[in-house]
């Protein structure tokens, strides 16, 4: 039986084929942990659940399963603040940024191992592949793809024909986009970080080539895919919010270190909305999936997910949970 | 009250006084994540976890907790080998070293969370500090504490008047060790390896300034311990096994970076035997945490070890295991 697998890349259906026989390689991108994971991390991973479940029992598959966890690099809403990690552990005055990465790391897997989510088999840490990184940055100095100013370093997007290919936006659209900055040191408004040069304060940085720093939040899934699954591996997934700008930051920096595309198919998961309306901190219905457990199945979740489908916005109704309960007791 | 902790530095009992007023700062020696933990891991945690529930509940201190996990430079018994991970990864067919360390590290903490064990405040990985070891090896080279070999740096014991004494033995002593390589380019024979050049079917390797390489095992510790917990931190704790060479290479490391002491009390738990005799895979006796939970609970094994005294050798027998089960049920 043919499998087939619709691709963000192409918004087409396409029949799979593995990079390697009877084999999933899959990089999904995983958790910034800097607080509880919530019901819109479990509705995305049971998806990645479900797809790496049907290629292993329903064809055999052998799986290779990497998920990264952000303990650094991922920064403040608007890219210019600070790093989520350290300012949240800031706030709640921990001894380092790296103990709160510690009870949320753990806080996580308890969570998905409630959810039943099968165990990814490497869950690389950004901040244990700093080297990788910085081997990358350099790669993709000497091809041409970046350039350093003042101890930051830059992805030069004009270099890269394209760029653009998933926001389908041509640079000169892009360089009119309000979401990026307008630091002087970039050739190009969309021109993104790869290493950043740390002030006085910040704590989670580490020595290179260009400055004591730390690398930009995009880096660490090229590099740490291609460490684990190799320079071609199968599906590349994330969430929809993940589409523009970090995964066509990714398949620039995989083309600006290997000169050729790394990924084959892109999966993306859509956004859970709660009651009809987006979840969020500020708007008081954010769920957490320790708080969902406590008075619901992790099997309730589960149904409910696949009541839907991955790539529609589900939405998450008080209603819809009791059904599903009542379906799953009949 | 005052406290008073038995130090393995002095051989005495000593008035503990902390380096922060109300708060311990603690490193202890964590696993080698190349297999299931052991009951005599139980063992030396079980105690570290009393030792510091005492300091919290009984002397409301705030803890600082930190406990390495080994992933990389644990290199196989004669320390001329192959790193234990890569070794057993390739035993068994993984698809990277760094799957064998998920599925122990897991393996682990789910282990140790039955046992009701307190969560470290950080548990550093060693492959996540490459960089800040590498940091320390130019220091203890710009220090005359190291020098550089082919590729290899090594730790210069002549330069350190104090190194011996854990084992109290002096250098010409040492010397006639076997233990130790008689590597040629060493300059004593029990000089030890800061960094460690790779040869070219080696796996855990990075870039340095000496060679594509790996870390040599006991910086870990000095690394990690005072990035977390600073240049002066309160009880560092092990089992007995690692007071020579690990421990007395950790405090030459310290001095050769800061040229100052850094831990003021060294504790050492001591071994497990079963039924009288060493507990080793070789010898058939080997039980896993997994496997003594199948028939028992966490707390028999908690009580079994508060039945004995940390610095002396504990005997575990299935005769004890049972009267222990009865107290508890009485």
């Amino acid at each position: 039986m043919t499998l087939k697998i619709y691709n963000t890349l192409t918004r087409k259906k396409e029949n799979f084929k593995p990079v390697t026989k009877n084999e999933l390689k899959i990089y999904v991108c995983g958790v910034t942990v800097y607080d509880d994971v919530h019901i819109g991390h479990a509705l995305s991973y049971i998806y990645y659940d479900i797809l790496i479940n049907y290629f292993k029992y329903f064809h055999n598959y052998d799986i290779f399963y990497v998920r990264n966890i952000t303990d650094v690099g991922h920064l403040t809403e608007d890219d210019l603040e600070e790093d989520k990690i350290e300012k949240r552990a800031k706030e709640r005055k921990y001894h380092h940024p790296m103990e709160l990465v510690q009870k949320y790391t753990r806080n996580m897997w308890d969570a998905f191992d409630k959810l039943k989510l099968t165990r990814p088999n490497i869950e690389p840490l950004a901040s244990a592949h700093i080297i990788d990184m910085q081997a990358w940055i350099k790669e993709m100095l000497n091809n041409g793809f970046a350039y350093e100013v003042n101890g930051n370093v830059y992805y030069d997007i004009s270099k890269f024909k394209d760029y653009g290919v998933f926001s389908k936006k041509k640079i000169e659209e892009l360089e009119k986009d309000t979401r990026f900055t307008n630091d002087p040191d970039k050739k190009h408004s969309s021109d993104f970080a790869l290493w950043i040069k740390a002030n006085d304060n910040h704590i989670l940085k580490w020595n290179s080539p260009w400055s004591v720093g730390y690398p930009g939040w995009h880096l660490e899934c090229s590099t740490m895919g291609c460490k684990y699954l190799g320079e071609y591996f199968d599906i590349h997934g994330g969430g929809i919010e993940h589409v523009f700008p970090h995964h066509q930051n990714e398949i620039a920096q995989n083309f600006g270190y290997f000169q050729h595309k790394v990924v084959n198919y892109w999966v993306h998961t859509s956004m859970l909305m709660v009651e009809g309306k987006k979840m969020g901190k500020s708007l008081g219905n954010f769920i957490t999936i320790k708080d969902f457990l406590k008075d619901n199945s992790a099997e309730n979740l589960r149904y409910l997910v696949t009541t839907g489908h991955y790539r529609k916005p589900q939405n998450y109704t008080k209603k819809a949970v009791e059904d599903a309960e009542n379906t799953i007791k009949n």
